[in-house]
């Protein structure tokens, strides 16, 4: 099949690779229709996440169901679905204690022996481990688009919202309108806070901000987020803040917004060790998590977007072909030329 | 009356200064029978905590109400009370949020104009404001040492494990073992963890800890802490953990020993910004909360201590009259002298 | 001043009664602008409420403040404010643990002395105990109608819908469309159900449900309503059912109605025991909490108001003058006559 | 093998029956060293629970196992193990929502066709669909008796505490003292109650309720139930009360007895619909529960027999050899006859 390859030289090409086989008992092979790009997808190329080329990249996926493992109950051949970008077992010490993200047999798809020697999604088929668990069916009338960012940025930015929210009615602030960023805006409409304010220095992102659900998008680059938060609060701060760019002064600046009794959660993945202002976030009463998104998510996800309440395709700025995908790559690492996210069609 | 007064060289003495009067209509008088030394005490005398002397010190108390004002039902001269060491009024827009360390109208006893005017504890009379709301009746059968660390270092310290458990039978370690760290060693079994694990590196203090309900105690002078959390975890680390010290070291230990999905709780006051590993909380998936203790644990507390349930007298090393506390101060300010609290006896 | 009085023969009266005077340090009396009639009123008129005669009725408004006690720190006169129907003194030992409804020095405004012998608010002026913890003030932009309602029936339905939900995205079924059942239906965006299936017998009232937020209306005299709770939730039933009516036919239509691990709030109060089919709620895994609105919800409430989240207002059906308040009664006892609610200007 | 048969007649025997064989991939085959008896088969028997005979009976057991099958990763022949009595795939949309207990493909050992057909446990071989996800390792240190009832009584006792508490503290009254109601006594620490009042009308059961960590027993036959709890409440009623028989009367007690603000959680089986004071419990602003219980327990439960928090081995008052099965379901069913739980060793 075809599929993109990462190699020992960190160069990307569009290659012929043999066709994954089920495995084990529980597997699921599915045909992709579509895959996407992401932010982790470069971090790999360039070393700043450590694996072992070469191995086939991607980790969004949609598609359909080709072949099930002796053991899988749930899916049958032809069974369009979506799944995990990280594939947990439910068994293992971890799945049972709820930390699914951390499963003991677990992976995440595309990034390596390093993690797991998972296939990689950008490719015209993948093999699934644990499918009953982890794929889910997509209803009719849910689209491959609106499906195809469930499994990983939108249960993210969903997980970073739940962090961030104690109860209805609050101010949340989401910093950085990537793709995790803008999850998490959209998403917010699930835990009914009054007012989602999303703050961005690219006007592109703010744009599709809006389209997600903002209440209000604040330019960082020429306004005072500070006192945009602080005048819709009436001074008391954000009750809630998602921080999803992961540098030392975006995490800083939501200890700042932050109000009394206020929320953070960090899903920016900070590569250093911050400096945090202790003495301030304990006269504020502040609870800060950080964490991987947990992609349980996706069947409420899917469910929510069935019903209306959710659509992320707006997300979804560009839609090229798997034989784009080299020239697409380049064009996304710079978020000055507009694309969120890319829809890539397969086969 | 006599009290302990901190003049403006920051020296303190023991004075006659005039009895404090009912001043709202919500206050009540209360005769002072108990009060004690806090370690914030010595942070004031020393400007580590900003005020503004002349002022009486202190802020724990037993006492018996002698005058109420005209807005007060609930409670009439001759009942025996214990109160927090920070009124709150209840109805202002912190507390009406829950956040009553915060209250508008509230303040902190015996630190000084600047957190209020408050009168100190360390006196023959003290005024309680918002008495209704904030002061308890002592229960028959509860002494006035079981009652006298309720209202600061208990409700702190319970404030602490509350915010670092997630369910029942977890591993909980206390960093710490001061009065705030004992008193999360000693409310934890209101959590039902399966082990607490009390850390410090003073024997004696280790011993209290052992009395009040340590399941196993850590000298961190000679032991390996996280050898031991993990020997107890199987190797996963602490669900919970509670910070009761304060400093870089200790938080950035705290972070250390919590397993994935653990629940940190900085209790202890740093003074400056401390440098946190970002990334290594993210893959642990951890939630760290800091603030001031929850002072409206009081009856809660009273309560189990009348059920037998609790009792945090342990703490109460060394019994003093009000005329021995200058010297009294001294010692306490040495942890290796064995003070953990004093029972100040006052009239 | 005048007045609505019931009299010993059960009979209403406008009549000119004593101006209420400030008796407690923490009373305000507050100059009623609008108030309203409420089912309950016709509860105590019908004698279905126990109280004894005479007093003055009402118990739902907002108004001005005009005098405090000397108690009284947060409010001045001149201040636009609503209130609870009941007042709570937030220091007795049910308020301390949390059970402001059942206040040991709360009532009922006009209930009589049955209830407290608090005054009624279908007059000129009312006396508020306890002003500072329960009385609000009315944000600018906020009307007078917006605000009339969140003091008791908003409040209540909210109520019941924190008790119908766990968790975000489910479908949520609201049974009976009076005054209680459509703040249900209106606050549930504060709790973000993907669904709200508002259920009655009569059109108006599903009328003024959509208009509220109801994402479905079902005319349970002419439509399937398990057959519409079926089709919109895949077969397996509703997440929460509020049930606002109190006869045993529709609590058991709310059993019948929940899926599994379904809650159901019954805020419907039954005149008598109903028989509850608990081996099918036992294979349900089903909650079912009965109880009093949560007054306490005012502020959040107002401030939703305040952002546009809400706006009870749709629920104001009809404007009379307090001088119309003797026949406005009769019209609203009958459903059929159209009157949700009616805003009655005062003065 | 040898197992014990219900046959077409509802007569017991114990036969020759085939060995159990692997089924799908995740089944493991278990040689079962233990088994118990249930309340629940003498329904079985008595067609009090539906069933079609012919069947093993049991669904109690501890073992080791023999096979897995191929799709099986984290357990290998040899391991002694505990499971459940209703397992579950972890996979299906029930599971997916966490209703575990209505898994659809799940069922209860040893219950016949109709609950998925499934063998039973009082034989000397047992198979385990879903092995990886419902199958616990027994630590060393624990023993099979300590374990045996993990999987049903322990897990559904642990289940109504749970559901019957809000916080740390409270009083917890247990209506019933058979199996389940004694493990909601023991497991009830996990819940740090301040008080635990069992109630029953056979001496010998309140015997061991006191060994299990009863702080009050009651005996109903000769005491004041209601009285108890109002002198150990101050009058205000309990905080929780987990009602284990399933008679309305008990129901009815169970209501009575909550104060408040309370949690009723009835894990006692209902044979028809019950009669509930509705008025009376929404002056009380009660909640109720009812349902299965969690099996989803056992891995905590064992962590804290492992450790010495729990251990239930008090509940086994009797010990036999699968040969004496069937006189010794005769005496199980006479309450009187004081035999709380059999440890039934097979093999």
């Amino acid at each position: 099949m075809k599929a993109l390859v990462l190699d020992e030289s960190r160069e990307v090409s569009l290659q012929e690779v043999p066709d994954p086989e089920l495995v084990d008992a529980g597997d699921a092979v599915v045909r992709v229709t579509q895959t996407s790009i992401c932010g982790s997808d470069l971090h790999l190329m360039h070393g700043a996440l450590p694996s072992a080329p070469p191995y086939v990249l991607g980790h969004e996926y949609v598609g359909v169901v080709e072949q099930v493992g002796v053991g899988v109950h749930g899916l049958a051949a032809g069974d369009r679905v979506v799944g995990p970008a990280a594939p947990w077992c439910g068994a293992c010490a971890m799945c049972r204690r709820g930390q699914i993200q951390l499963c003991q047999r677990g992976g995440v798809f595309g990034s390596g022996p390093t993690f797991g020697g998972l296939g990689g999604a950008m490719a015209e088929r993948l093999r699934v481990p644990h499918a009953d668990t982890v794929l889910s069916k997509i209803p009719d009338g849910v689209t491959d688009e609106q499906a195809l960012l469930l499994g990983d940025v939108v249960s993210t930015g969903m997980t970073g919202v739940q962090h961030a929210t104690a109860g209805p009615g609050g101010v949340l602030v989401v910093i950085g309108c990537g793709p995790v960023g803008l999850s998490a805006v959209h998403t917010a409409r699930l835990f009914a806070p009054a007012e989602v304010i999303a703050v961005d220095r690219v006007a592109s992102r703010l744009r599709v901000a809006e389209r997600l659900g903002a209440t209000r998008t604040v330019d960082a680059s020429t306004e005072d987020v500070a006192g945009v938060v602080g005048e819709l609060t009436g001074g008391r701060g954000a009750d809630g803040v998602v921080e999803a760019v992961g540098l030392p002064a975006t995490i800083a600046q939501a200890v700042e917004l932050a109000g009394v009794g206020g929320r953070i959660s960090v899903v920016g993945i900070a590569p250093r060790p911050v400096e945090l202002p202790m003495p301030q976030m304990l006269f504020k009463n502040l609870t800060l998590w950080t964490g991987l998104g947990d992609l349980g998510h996706i069947d409420v996800l899917l469910d929510q977007v069935a019903r209306g309440v959710l659509d992320p395709s707006p997300m979804i700025t560009d839609r090229i072909r798997l034989d784009e995908i080299v020239g697409a790559i380049g064009r996304f690492s710079e978020p000055a030329n507009g694309v969120v996210k890319y829809a890539v069609s397969v086969g």
